[in-house]
């Protein structure tokens, strides 16, 4: 049995954070059944890069889920909801905090029907409290959370996260917290109301209050360390560059034998890590120079490798899709896409990010969006013509002809 | 019953990504019982800020875990973990990849003892493959995932993020497959191995290998976004700085009202959000020196915030600690320390990333080193007498007097 088989998934979420967690339960067996508004479905849907109208984004969000588009404001689309709730395990929503009320299914709204339910919210700031309606922006969460503040150079200011992490970071706190909902349903039979934070998830990891004992605020060093000499990024030529960690007296003596400056290795300026961080700028300058001698980042690091050195490359997504250790264990896989055009795509994703021995998420096609319409609503009593209906009635209500 | 109540977890963890995962455990009521080396203890402890004696950063990830001192190379020390083994749910541990196994303690040798046990190892690149016995630095595993290559400027190189992003990811998966393998033992009776990798955590939410089909690939794009403007970061001064979002029509007239420049809003070079972002450096420059207007940004957002204007100042840790939000949802607890000098001071933690109903953290003392060493031991049949004895056997053994 896989992880989430049997389970039944009510995903009425958007954009990323939310779309991304019931994508892990759809990988590890759950039917999640995602419910897109007419005419533009996800927003998801239209974020670049497109490729023959399927976009690469909501792909990676939306594997193997089926999708239906309803109008939740509509009685029929709402007690649709209703009939899904009866007969479904797990909801998640990441509308904005209020609109789920508004319709009449928030949590407190419809547990009456199915008391084994759990519920899930993803939103920027949670569901209650003086920010609680702000929009959710990924960056909105990234600044709130300290992060920005303490990435990048004291003189440069606080640094943008180079990828979506607030709505990432979400992605994987809305799973834990749905796993661990469903571990407690198993002990107690009740399900119960989770709600998930982006700008809390990563203050969580992000934040310290250490300064109330040291009075001293934690703020930006860069790209190398307080504590610790060296450790950190050297920069190569032609954008490749390098890490380089030698923070004891054997990997310190291991670094000036790679570079061939023995004499450095006992130089009292240098001995030891306290030493080389009072001279910081002097050991990362004879370590940059020495980086720079080679033309290429990877003979630097056979070089060190060799010689006991812990360093790394520092690696572009070219680099991660060619790299032989994600290559020996099964890291990447390849991932059908839905649109026809893209049958012949050769299109890798990474094949998650978990190690379960005995559960393997399995990635299949993203939908194309109403694509179970008939499937999903015939279930609930809808004849074929009923749903044609609907579908173009509420196109229309949506003021775009389909 | 609170989420893991009941649970006995050995958590044979070092540092930071695997002491944080086992004290999830335990704030939700495990029994976690820290497994320490003789004399050192955990790296961890001896991480600054260090207040009298006691470390903030051992103690942000060991609170309300159980201490023993233990030499697992002492045949009497392995048995005490075999015996442990037999009557536990959990075990963590963060060794080098192969130390477990030499010491006849790897999951193959160990699940006779108890089929059901979930066993997790937490290393950086994971147990097999040709890297797995690399060396586990956090910038080591962000620097592999790709993240560094895409945050800062293109000018500007890669950059390191400023916390420890890829333990503190690890944390949260490790976290969230252990209560998947629970949850998976409900339903099956089986326990099973987790493989967490930091570099692979960090690799699935931060490569994709779109440029396979748009030949173009993800680099830096610094404070800015790629295909939204305005959307990013405006620096103020003294170190103030703020994030302004403004991408659809109605929120970009929003802000021209906010800055007194409602001619801006119908100007054609800035009408659409296409023609801002191909007018970027006009659009950006106009908005900075509108900024710098303000003596604080706090200032600043509240215009915005007025006008509708989606943004959020860039806060430190001070800030989060003032923060109305976070105080009025109970996001940030004070924390207790063990060390008895530390009892009167104030400090505090954020309280968690998670918003279950039902199940709340509860935030204990971290122990000091060995103090249940009487209370475990005891339970396997050593005396008083036996356990100081082989106390003072291991400290001698390990070099240095207790």
């Amino acid at each position: 049995m896989n992880l989430t088989e049997g389970l039944r998934v009510i995903d009425i979420t958007n954009n990323y954070a939310g779309p991304g967690a019931a994508a892990l339960l759809a990988h590890y067996g759950a039917e999640v059944i995602h419910v897109e508004k007419p005419v533009l479905g996800d927003d998801g849907r239209h974020y670049p890069p497109i490729i023959n109208g399927e976009s690469m984004c909501f792909v990676r969000t939306n594997q193997g889920k089926k999708s239906i588009v309803l109008d939740m404001k509509d009685p029929r689309g709402k007690k649709i909801i209703l009939d899904m709730i009866k007969e479904s395990d797990i909801l998640i929503e990441s509308n904005r905090p209020g609109v789920m009320k508004r319709l009449g299914l928030d949590y407190e709204s419809v547990k009456g029907y199915n008391p084994q339910l759990i519920y899930c919210s993803v939103s920027a700031f949670g569901q209650t409290g003086p920010y609680s309606r702000r929009p959710g922006y990924d960056v909105i969460a990234q600044a709130y959370s300290g992060i920005m503040y303490k990435t990048g150079t004291p003189e440069g200011g606080p640094t943008k996260i180079g990828i979506v992490l607030g709505d990432s970071f979400g992605t994987l706190n809305a799973f834990a917290q749905i796993m661990s909902a469903l571990y407690y349903r198993e002990r107690t039979g009740e399900g119960q109301f989770i709600d998930v934070s982006l700008a809390r998830g990563l203050m969580s990891i992000s934040a310290n209050f250490d300064f109330e004992q040291t009075g001293v605020m934690q703020t930006r060093v860069g790209n190398h360390d307080r504590g610790l000499c060296p450790y950190g990024v050297f920069l190569g030529h032609n954008d490749e560059s390098i890490i380089i960690g030698a923070v004891n007296t054997a990997t310190w003596v291991n670094l000036c034998r790679a570079m061939g400056r023995e004499e450095l290795a006992y130089d009292p300026d240098f001995v030891t890590n306290d030493k080389r961080v009072a001279n910081r700028e002097r050991v990362n300058s004879i370590i940059q120079d020495w980086v720079l001698t080679y033309e290429h980042m990877s003979d630097a690091e056979a070089v060190l490798m060799e010689k006991g050195v812990p360093c790394s490359l520092i690696y572009n997504d070219r680099m991660l899709l060619e790299d032989e250790h994600a290559k020996a264990c099964g890291w990447i896989t390849e991932m059908p896409l839905a649109e026809p055009k893209n049958s012949q795509a050769h299109y890798h994703i990474v094949a998650g990010g978990f190690g379960l021995s005995k559960c393997q998420p399995v990635y299949k096609k993203a939908p194309l969006m109403g694509e179970n319409n008939h499937e999903i609503l015939g279930r609930f009593g809808f004849s074929p013509e009923e749903i044609d209906h609907m579908e173009e009635e509420w196109a229309e209500k949506a003021g775009i002809k389909p």
